[in-house]
């Protein structure tokens, strides 16, 4: 039993993993260097790749910042502070990106022959991106069945696993500790530095879920607005 | 009126370059140097793009070729010849590849406020790839709309073109002649030579194409097999 694992070094990707370790797949995880601020993200998806022993992990380079039109991966954009309760989508969106990285993720558990890809995506503390709603992870999944070989040709349907879906921060939290998932390891900050700067949204929204769960963060901030 | 066009360098995109171009858009080519075998088809994709003068033409870097699985990224498989009859999707068949290729296109169309993506793929001489039928293309039409900001937030939708869906390759090359668009330029040939080997599946599709249309192909080839 093999499962692709969308593994971006943050917190709901790291508990993803736990989610399909606990489970008993062979995991297959997948990172993306795109060019994002962030890039310390990826040292984290490393250092979560080894803490489950895996034997493959690969990291899909892509200059994705050529499309623009994000502050992740645009210079000439700020990433927002204090912004959580907005209703507009952030700027910190990166258009099309959960999309671009299931069809990796797609590409992969193809020629794997995995059968499950597992995705942190959440519909509750989600930021506003329209990628991460339960529609358009259904949509996907129809896509999915139609736009591969092995769907068509073989007829085996490679299920798209969300596990976070419903999970507010503090659940995810809870659920990341019970699975002894290591949330040491883990970077949810915007900023990239190597200290988490306890400020941007990122960091709000993971601090107000350990907070929520009663539990301290395990990861080092530079302040703590809590 | 701005459109945004997957354009390989290929005969079939050319002439979706050149359809896109006869009904007025402002055209933003996209290109992807993945590692493939014939990335001599980025020079001619980058003609072509010089050809109709456009402003600004991206290539989206990717080392596609880590997840493997197909004769034009992984050096290990071989190049099939002969086999344009065959039923089974052929090992040219690369996972996932438009569906990767139309995502990135849909966060570029939400960048550039293009309200198009023009592709050429084609259900008739589609060589059997899963990712080239309408039910595929009208699938990820509704996965695009519920997945960008565009679609979501400002209720702009970005349509999905694929004027060469229901033509034979011999309707292509007619349309390509009648709309003047630059076939010298373009490259088709699987081995990715200075010179089109006219023995792989692709040569031997285009050149039944030309020949049907009665008219000739202005490519050289190593060998012709008419």
């Amino acid at each position: 039993m093999k499962a692709v694992v969308l593994l971006s070094g943050g917190l709901d990707s790291t508990v993803c993993m736990a989610v399909a370790h606990s489970k008993g797949y062979e995991l297959f995880p997948i990172s993306f260097n795109y060019n994002q601020r962030h890039a310390r993200e990826l040292e984290s998806a490393e250092s979560v790749a080894q803490y489950y022993n895996v034997t493959k992990h690969i990291i899909i380079e892509t200059n994705m910042n050529v499309i623009g039109g994000s502050a992740l991966t645009d210079g000439q954009l700020t990433v927002p502070t204090g912004n959580i309760d907005s209703h507009q989508i952030p700027v910190t969106y990166v258009p099309a990106r959960n999309l671009i990285f299931l069809s990796y993720a797609l590409g992969y558990a193809e020629v794997t022959g995995a059968d499950k890809i597992f995705i942190g995506v959440n519909a509750l503390d989600y930021s506003g991106y329209p990628d991460c709603r339960p529609e358009f992870i259904n949509l996907f999944q129809q896509v999915a069945d139609y736009s591969t070989k092995a769907g068509v040709q073989d007829h085996r349907k490679i299920v798209i696993e969300t596990p976070l879906l419903q999970l507010t921060k503090k659940d995810i939290v809870l659920l990341g500790k019970n699975l002894d998932a290591p949330l040491q390891f883990t970077t949810s900050c915007y900023n990239g530095e190597p200290v988490a700067c306890g400020e941007c949204d990122s960091c709000l929204l993971r601090l107000k879920g350990f907070a929520e769960a009663g539990t301290i963060d395990p990861i080092i901030y530079r302040t703590r607005s809590e």
